[in-house]
């Protein structure tokens, strides 16, 4: 009977080369952006005004590039990670074209490195996933590595394969969605005045606000999309679990960082690439996440003078204000209250036609 | 002044017969089929994605059937069951037409039984209760009866008639959307291989995963549907009451029990009967909602080769696993976890392109 | 560093006469409109039904007029207000065209009052604020004034301008949206036969109803229309605060009493003016919201036999009925029970092809 349920995939199901076509096409629409926004309450003009985005060449308000991300990796969850212990990180994740209202998104996976623990319970595996919109055009690829149990222990360890990955995406595979000319942008509609120009590597921007996490909050995102990791949802089991309590999914504090960080970030009006990502600690409903961002790196792109992109590095925090930018030691030890680290890059402005310098 | 308000029927104002036009049509958008996902996790792929219900002849993705049944039924609420003790059962429903974001839907009830208790105090109300669409077709039909209070207990009883109600739908009532041909459906997309001939009478399945109910969720939901029943939203008077608690929408547990279902029936891509239907217990905030279904018969449809019904029993728990499928004991009792039972059909594919048999 | 982020206006930054863009423009859609619906359970036929709205002359549904007016006015938070230490009242706030979904909204506003109170630490600023659409028209302008902190407390005040208000907005200034015929409006499907001729001055009404506010319902809300006001969702800080609560955006309050309403307004179908508002006493997550409504008056439009104007003033209440309708006492001192009182004017049908004067 229960071969009928799907009870995941274990450490030994996965091969290396293995392609997985991930169930629940999706139909993004006005009422997934507008529960976005009610979730994170985001401001950033680019995917709140269809008339703001169309005045820069957009066919009219994408879909914000977090809940992209949120839609295609929920739909990997099923295959890779229902036995997950860990979600260990992200690399070379890179957004493609604009996706609007209306785009069907799929999933499909591929296994590109193995590793068995030393415990022989568990081991890693690296997926390369992609979302693919209905003319299956890519929108966002991304590299992946979770550790999963072993459903058998007797198992034979695969052969060791740890995919060599680049530590960030290079400023050529920094996408500008077609059509797009920034010249025309308007700062006050967007709510800041500062450009690529304004920014340096090694400025550090408190994001001040907080905003505290409720458990209806969270598990109506993990809904949203589609992701059904256990860990989330199920306070009877968790309860007698390890933290007796639900997680958070990552990618909700994700999301509230990257809501936060308009405060000192407004222009950053895409999010390019995700070069990598930790959840360095669990986050519970309860918990109030704050941010700062360190700006680690500018890019000018090739044949662009309307918009340059920013590397950045932005921290989270709970319950504890980022006034004083908490952070790993000289040991490399994280700060108590950080639960995230996400090393992304965000196209931003240049140059417009309100530049005095222009 | 307070004739100005609706204070509901109570059992005397009710005369068999009776038509009653409820209030507030409603115009389904795809921001109610946004919401509904993001309350109960549905990842039944014909709803979510409008590529995939083309492929199979659908204009789009069509709003999901229990949506539909939410949104006429939480329209009569206001005129049959604002007053009501018990929500006593559902029987004879059937689903017609498919339902698109866009389609305004508006309800109608006939009274067709009345029985007064002998307590004197209460009496039991049958309706028939049809939601139609813009175009005055039905999208839905189904009998309920509630016992309701008497307002004046001293109003002369109703002669009582009971309406003879089938045990179940037939399947010539089953009814398939026009214009649909499964042959196309993609199992791989869809998330599950198993197919109608991969069902049998007394199969049993545990549907595995649990969703824990917050009080945010349930009235979110309730609102959405513009249902008004007062023991949903009220903490301050429910306080007082026989429970000291809100309680849930039973129409909510139905939603998660049909959700979680997805693990072990994906491709029960819809619900074409609702034959009967229990809430056993009440279920509060806080609760985690587990499903088992059996399976309690198949049949082929007239002129199908593409498509067959099943016969579902899906019971739905609390705060317990269905591992142990916890149901009524040879008494009839049911096990003290069981807050629903549900006996509906299904259309599930039948011989696809990809069927090796074909 | 820190001079990247906005830390808000403090009261000596505001000057007489000022103009002041908002940020972020947003276009309203059918996703924001749901999630109204999800948030107040609102039954208000006009917003619900697209053929209803077609039916009176409207192009569709329009977008709630009080979603409208929390859209417009969250606008308005990062720039007047994120330094307040209260909202003062609201006055002369006037609906003009309908909005709907697709629309593109931003906000305007001019300071038209200043005064800075005897303490030195604290002033008050009187804005005029105005929500345009994408077509530059505006949908709603209103006065607002508040208290907010200096920054700097050694700054000079400002010569004193306190604004001339009118208690309530004229006749003339209730206006219409084009091309709105009422004689067609159906009570049955509208939920009530009460019209404007059946309502008089001094009519007070119960609303009988109750609903309890979460924390998620109040964030979620709050979010949505990107009010970034601190006090709503930083329990972190609000912890160590005055209450040691997060406080519910006042603007909640007003549409849970306005969804109350309906139970004995239900054919006000549309807000034509909001004279002035007073929050009361705060509200927090756990409250149950109740409400009455006494008509203050009654006018003809114009030109108009189809419908007519009320004035209303509705008093919210928080974990007590309104069946002795709390009030001010004799002395003007408030009820404790009250959080809300909004003296506005609604639009109701007069003569319609049902009524047997007509």
């Amino acid at each position: 009977m229960s071969s009928k349920t799907n009870s995941g995939n274990f450490f030994e199901d996965f091969r290396l080369g293995q392609e997985i076509v991930h169930a629940t096409p999706r139909t993004i629409t006005e009422g997934d952006t507008a529960l976005y926004t009610a979730l994170y309450g985001s401001r950033f003009a680019v995917p709140s005004s269809d008339m703001f985005a169309m005045s820069l060449g957009y066919q009219g308000a994408p879909v914000d590039d977090l809940l992209v991300f949120h839609m295609v990796f929920g739909k990997t969850v099923p295959d890779i990670s229902l036995n997950a212990v860990a979600n260990l990180g992200y690399a070379a994740g890179r957004f493609a074209g604009a996706v609007y209202p209306g785009d069907t998104l799929r999933s499909v996976s591929r296994v590109i490195g193995l590793k068995e623990n030393s415990n022989g319970k568990t081991g890693v595996v690296y997926v390369h996933s992609t979302g693919l919109n209905q003319r299956d055009e890519p929108v966002l690829d991304y590299v992946r590595w979770v550790m999963v149990n072993k459903g058998d222990v007797s198992a034979a360890p695969p052969e060791t394969v740890i995919p060599d990955l680049d530590p960030y995406v290079g400023e050529k595979e920094l996408l500008v969605p077609d059509g797009l000319d920034l010249t025309g942008y308007d700062t006050t509609l967007a709510g800041s005045d500062l450009l690529w120009g304004d920014y340096e590597a090694g400025d550090r921007i408190d994001h001040l606000d907080g905003m505290t996490i409720e458990e209806a909050d969270h598990m109506m995102a993990t809904r949203l999309y589609q992701n059904t990791a256990k860990v989330h949802f199920n306070q009877h089991s968790q309860g007698a679990g390890r933290f007796g309590r639900r997680i958070v999914y990552g990618g909700h504090v994700i999301s509230l960082a990257r809501a936060l960080s308009f405060n000192g970030l407004a222009n950053a009006f895409r999010v390019a690439a995700i070069n990598g990502g930790t959840h360095v600690a669990p986050t519970f409903a309860g918990d109030t996440i704050y941010a700062w961002t360190e700006v680690l790196g500018k890019t000018a792109l090739p044949d662009r003078r309307d918009l340059g992109a920013l590397r950045l590095r932005t921290v989270a925090t709970k319950n504890q204000d980022c006034a004083a930018f908490p952070d790993r030691d000289s040991d490399g030890k994280p700060d108590p209250s950080v639960v995230l680290e996400l090393d992304y890059a965000v196209l931003i402005p240049r140059i417009t036609d309100k530049d005095p310098l222009r």
